[in-house]
């Protein structure tokens, strides 16, 4: 085994301690973990936290590699890597054979949290000075990307990606962001960079020059029913990243005939009106997470078009800080912990 | 005022008596109702009838053009036609501009339970003897199609139609109908005509004769975890054409990925796990009636495959029995009512 140092839960809280990474099998990396991203999983996790199972949050992370299992082709020692929030899957289901190990039939190994498909163990997450992963779930860091702001490409960034190309977002389409924090900035910076005309939708206006910044064109203010009035049947695509439970009639109100609603940021119940969804035969769906060839197409998308996160970096010894300003939504737009702290 | 006889509502019953009809507009048609269908519609708005409003059930029929209004071109007396459940709306929104008249923004006027919009009074609807109407909502009917059997085409049909042309149903596609009344039967005749390859959901595996003879390949037995796990994401397009809440995780696990299930036999609440729509990245949509140009072409289609509902005709007498047998599901698989017995 090795040995490096994490940010564990006790109770609800993290302690910095030596936690273990399995020895390299033939076709892992050992990754150097620079920089992770602090995601609102994390918060929940560490909230439902009952203790039986380690955890060490932490699920978007860049670093380097320092080490190579014998079998490994596509990394060499001092490549610099992003991983995101799978780190292995069944690999023969009709979804891993379709690229989409997100789907994984027989469910995908998570970063933290899941259970090793070899040995049995609880995946402990990147908020950690190393991380050992198979090969197949790295991916290399275009040299173009800082790793800081790259790190959050990784969870919040494939999320909103992955629906924004199975919507078919380009140029002519009308995409609405819901919630701008972690993902929505992303599905905002996107769906700009796919050609699209995009709006926010936001609680208030005051944040209309931070919406122009990323390059969308207005704010939808939720709470004016003027504002809302005057969107309505507007978009042929709304990516709602609102973390919490929340009622989706306003926002179905927004999308344009035959338009869709895709709800990224919250997992649970969904409970709509029917006749919300018939006028206008709207759609609703959910996403979350990425396939292999997808998260690959966005960071070489993202490295086209020079595109990373709005971050603020804390050396990891503050992610209590990080977290309490997270859960009151204190964050523009992605906190990231540099992991530089623990050695 | 004109008048005529009709089946009226009284504390949940239906009583035969005299109805009046308005005089005609300058483009209203009058016409002489020979059949309509008996639809759910018929069933929820009698239970909820509070007696303030005036109510005679019905809104897919056809019959034969009486008279004519002055600015009628469309029609001439003796034409046979059909009308459907919706008999206006405001003409100038963007949807009804579209040709989804269903999804006026000032909503369509319905054909029964509706507010006129020229002189405010509560339309009454088709299990009566003579229905005015204006002409841009009714329809020739297709000389080969047979009257009784094309009247369920009207609501039932034009419900079914939408959202399988709406979702691209056609040659490749697989589909799947769950629930096997009125809506049900149609869906599998429309998308098997459509070229689709078609399944039915089945609470059991009894109807499985039944599911061929309409052209379906074969039945998903719903109450069978063996036969809905070997089904599991294979259905490009579900239509759920079941007419009470139900739960839809188990449609949802037939869907196949980026599919979609379209509800379209219930009205309410709908409540999901996000997860159901994420893996797999599925939609939910919903459905009801339709606009004109899909009326028209819906009838065209019919008329050029020869198809028509599966129905079971009674006298008008019989109303309160048909509406008995539909509330229990005994059926096969749209009752309609014979109106010549009133005269």
């Amino acid at each position: 085994m090795r040995s490096t140092t994490g940010w564990q839960a006790h109770g609800g809280t993290l302690r910095k301690e030596p936690i273990s990474r399995r020895d390299l099998r033939s076709d892992d990396i050992a990754v150097r973990v620079d920089f992770c991203g602090v995601c609102h999983t994390d918060l929940h996790g560490l909230k439902a936290h009952d203790g039986e199972s380690p955890l060490v949050p932490g699920h978007e992370f860049t670093g380097v590699v320092t080490e190579v299992g014998p079998d490994v082709t596509a990394f060499r020692v001092g490549d610099a890597v992003a991983v995101g929030n799978i780190v292995d899957s069944c690999g023969t289901c009709s979804m891993c054979a379709a690229g989409q190990e997100n789907f994984c039939r027989e469910f995908p190994t998570l970063t933290y949290g899941g259970k090793d498909r070899h040995d049995g163990t609880t995946t402990l997450g990147g908020f950690s000075r190393e991380y050992v992963v198979r090969d197949k779930f790295a991916y290399p860091l275009p040299s173009g990307l800082d790793p800081a702001a790259a790190a959050p490409l990784m969870c919040a960034g494939v999320t909103v990606w992955e629906p924004l190309r199975a919507l078919g977002v380009g140029p002519g389409m009308r995409v609405a962001v819901a919630g701008l924090g972690g993902l929505g900035h992303l599905a905002v910076k996107f769906a700009v960079a796919l050609g699209a005309e995009v709006s926010v939708v936001s609680r208030s206006a005051d944040r209309a020059d931070d919406v122009m910044q990323l390059g969308a064109r207005d704010v939808v203010v939720s709470s004016d029913t003027e504002s809302v009035q005057a969107s309505r049947d507007r978009f042929d695509v709304l990516i709602d990243t609102i973390p919490v439970a929340h009622d989706l009639a306003p926002y179905l109100a927004l999308v344009a005939m035959d338009g869709t609603l895709s709800q990224v940021g919250y997992l649970g119940g969904i409970t709509v009106e029917a006749l919300d969804l018939l006028v206008g035969r709207k759609k609703l769906t959910s996403g979350g997470s990425g396939g292999v060839p997808a998260t690959a197409a966005m960071l070489e998308f993202c490295a086209a078009h020079g595109l990373t996160a709005d971050v603020e970096v804390l050396p990891s010894a503050r992610v209590t800080e990080a977290l309490d300003r997270l859960e009151r939504g204190d964050v523009r737009y992605r906190f990231v912990l540099d992991l530089s702290d623990l050695g």
